[in-house]
């Protein structure tokens, strides 16, 4: 099972996600995105799915029209691992090629 | 521009939408759907996705895993309309035809 970040790890785990912040009274990460329109914030949700999928790793997240609000977090851990570094990063990786994002 | 439901058309449209609740604070109707695993509550928020585009009428909603908790409300019109009801509709029919739905 995959370990609870903590100490030096944590912290540069966190440095790496610059655009990510720590959510309030839990032990998660969260991030708002914006794009263009509805189809294009759905598209980046649809992709993120498909790699959630398979890393049996899922987002919380919200969505209305082109706002995508994201939080992190390893329920069975319960709290921040390297699973949800992961997801963040490989999610900033597709919104970043998506120059629509705001 | 779709009008505000009001009196009797209102009443009528929410009896036919007994699993929506009405949403604390605002005038919107709210549900809960909950299915089998990430993968189907994925692959019918893509089939949701579609029916909103089509209609550019899109819904608020909250997902993890196997959950999706949807508000629809009419935010040009300030509150419910038969855009709501329409989509509601809608929504139910698709997830009526996934046995998993609980």
């Amino acid at each position: 099972m995959m370990e609870k970040l903590t100490g030096p790890d944590r912290d540069r785990a966190l440095a790496g996600l610059p655009d990510w912040s720590l959510a309030e009274g839990r032990d998660a990460i969260t991030r708002k995105y914006r794009f263009a329109d509805f189809k294009t914030a759905f598209a980046f949700m649809t992709a993120v799915a498909e790699i959630a999928d398979e890393m049996d790793h899922h987002p919380e997240w919200f969505n209305v029209y082109n706002r995508i609000d994201v939080t992190l977090s390893t329920h069975d851990a319960g709290g921040l691992t390297m699973l949800d570094i992961d997801l963040a990063v490989q999610m900033d990786e597709l919104a970043a090629g998506e120059p629509e994002t705001a």
